[in-house]
């Protein structure tokens, strides 16, 4: 079936406007490691997969999923050990108060568990996020999703929910301050958000946001912000909640993107990388915060919290842990990133090259002196990265920012593969747009 | 582990407040089949789990889901043969306007889809269901569960939520009717709650119910009731919205409630057997209703429309043809109904035995002629069964319903071991109530 027999079949039986990459789409059959197959047999270097963290089809995942599917796979209204083995491990790598755990299936799902929690603990309603934010697709979580969901920059802002500026170096609310001038301007802001709910009469219950601010953009935050923002947070009556559905499991190098940013929260969010595919979510706080949710909503969901997400996120844990990811993240992220910061000088639009770990961000924009944005530029880069045989992505609030985020098993090897491609794919597009 | 330290354990991983079923809860460590077996050994004929509808550990779906695990497994920004066929095959079992899908994870997501998608195609807000339905967890979905979640019945009504009491005829609205007269009365009900929303300027979006109503009991409904509905609902410029998460995949004999109930919905909601286990669940509906959500909500799911759900969704398909479960149900069903029918004369609490294929309820009261519900007395022969080896549940309004729901594999031998653990079950429970 040509791709265009293939489009018009999908129109017809998933609707007109389900999201595709590309400007020819891709049709891809297998996948191993950091690599992905198309159906004519090309190979694709994988810089843009977050959820497959420890490589397309692992096979100790893949062992794991398939042994605990023979065995047993059931809703947690029985006791089962594995749950609480594995709610013990993931706890356990998370801060100190942190110590129990709610199961969903979606990032989405954990998002409204959050929510929920937050309003159920505080007696508040009013929820902060950022103007670039994107949480999830439900009704209340779209609430929280400005610039990073297109479709809902239109709809009006829901009375309990404010938005600070992104929090950033480049692009900053304000020029020529230092670091801690410019950490305290954002901070101000949060205080004026927090003081209009006042006004408002409603209610505070809390600040929901990812630790890297990745839809964001992944800028370089002020120094300082999360554990600022954290702490204004809390002496208004609120909660601080992390959002590492794209910052957590060893994204950053660290296990988690508030570790990086030296805040700790009082509830966190994950999803994404956590089943490496198999739908796998959930939230975990401090066990007050928790049974006060539990009491007050009954919260059940019948495919969390099962022997099959267990055995799953666990065989993912141990594959992190035993090839021990964390560092390689470091390290070959680093690499990455000094290198991509030497091709500056010689490329205009690469304006800022930022990050954490094996999650890249690089500026592309048509003037530096403006900071003008360049989306076609920024598109142009990524559809000739796949020309090349690699696929990475796009973010931010103007969706310039090139974003390379590979799965967790991408090594030296690999970043050279990429760092190549790059170079020529930045030379062809710069020489064309200076054209 | 005694089940006393699991019980702890699980508080402080987990929170407290969790649920679990049974007074001594069962720690389930196997399933095969029908067959559930507790870490002691001991075996339990399950009559409560519809999740594994083609059985506990379906060597031919654990072999689909592995396959492709091992395979690939991304989102769906990239074309995907595997979902089409999945989509293709699955909305050709549905009534012939429905042709399309939107995947989720799970029941909750598939709800929230329904609910934007029918407000995006009326412009309206307004849904009306019934005051003992329970459709899912999310904030959103929430405000549609009254007596059904019994958290959520002490929120006051979301103005945007109106009910409608139960059909039924046991407990009807009013006595001494014909069948039309009653159903009439229920369609009455409808219409005041449409007017309502006219009256307080809030445009109509639809209906959303369960076409067997499963969690209000599974009552006898006024024949004529669905499509009746359908057609107020829609020329009062709403749609009608089923939720086939517990109705649908064969559980009534036949592949749809909706088909059960002689009606055709404008949106069908799909969730819980669909993927034997895996977290899959979805919406099928007319494209040009598909096509308006998209363009509206650029809806995505991560997780969803997966090669792993499609493979896995196929796999469940397979299994109800090839096994030719939808007859079996229908025996095996009816089967029960009539054995069951013929204890009712020795036993005055079995007040109303109903249902559809393989979902049975039956009333227990304690009196039939006031018709007042017996919750303690449906536990204790749910604790009771529990004893004899046989898993069941209760639903219902006010909690009195016995609930058999086994899984669609059910065959006849096992619903005469269940009839023998029953027949001495309310013999024992209906001798200790009226001693």
């Amino acid at each position: 079936m040509t791709t265009e027999e293939l489009l018009a079949r999908r129109e017809r039986l998933l609707g007109v406007g389900a999201a595709l990459f590309y400007e020819q789409p891709l049709q891809i059959v297998r996948g191993e490691g950091v690599w992905l197959f198309d159906a004519d047999g090309n190979r694709y270097l994988d810089l843009y997969n977050n959820v497959p963290c420890v490589g397309h089809a692992n096979p100790h995942v893949v062992e794991a999923m398939a042994r605990q599917a023979a065995t047993l796979n059931v809703h947690s209204r029985y006791l089962h050990e594995g749950i609480l083995d594995y709610a013990e491990r993931l706890t356990a790598l998370h801060a100190a108060p942190i110590t129990t755990a709610v199961f969903t299936c979606t990032g989405t799902e954990a998002n409204e568990v959050a929510l929920m929690m937050a309003r159920v603990a505080t007696g508040g309603r009013g929820i902060i996020t950022t103007d670039a934010a994107y949480h999830g697709n439900s009704a209340e979580v779209r609430k929280l999703s400005r610039l990073g969901d297109r479709a809902a920059r239109e709809l009006p802002l829901d009375p309990e929910v404010r938005a600070i500026p992104v929090p950033q170096h480049y692009r900053p609310i304000a020029r020529g301050l230092s670091e801690a001038e410019l950490c305290e301007r954002y901070l101000a802001e949060l205080r004026t958000q927090i003081d209009g709910f006042r006004g408002d009469g409603i209610p505070f219950a809390g600040m929901l946001l990812c630790p890297l601010l990745a839809n964001e953009g992944l800028p370089d935050i002020p120094r300082g912000f999360m554990a600022g923002a954290a702490q204004i947070v809390r002496e208004a009556g609120g909660l601080f909640i992390c959002d590492e559905v794209q910052a957590g499991f060893g994204r950053s190098g660290r296990w988690w993107g508030y570790e990086v940013m030296d805040c700790v929260p009082d509830i966190v969010v994950m999803g994404k990388p956590m089943g490496n595919g198999l739908p796998l979510a959930g939230v975990v706080a401090r066990g007050e915060l928790v049974n006060a949710f539990r009491r007050e909503t009954r919260y059940f969901n019948t495919f969390a919290s099962s022997p099959l997400q267990a055995a799953v996120g666990m065989a993912v844990i141990d594959v992190i842990e035993q090839e021990d990811l964390l560092a390689r993240v470091g390290d070959v992220g680093e690499y990455m990133r000094t290198e991509l910061r030497a091709m500056q000088d010689g490329c205009e639009p690469m304006a800022d090259v930022r990050g954490h770990g094996l999650f890249i961000g690089v500026e592309w924009v048509s003037d530096r002196e403006t900071e003008a944005p360049d989306v076609a530029g920024a598109q142009a880069v990524v559809e000739g990265m796949k020309r090349r045989g690699v696929l990475m992505g796009k973010a931010g609030a103007h969706g310039n920012v090139l974003k390379m985020r590979p799965p967790l098993v991408f090594e030296r090897e690999h970043a050279d593969r990429f760092l190549e491609a790059f170079r020529e794919t930045i030379h062809e597009v710069h020489a064309r747009g200076s054209a």
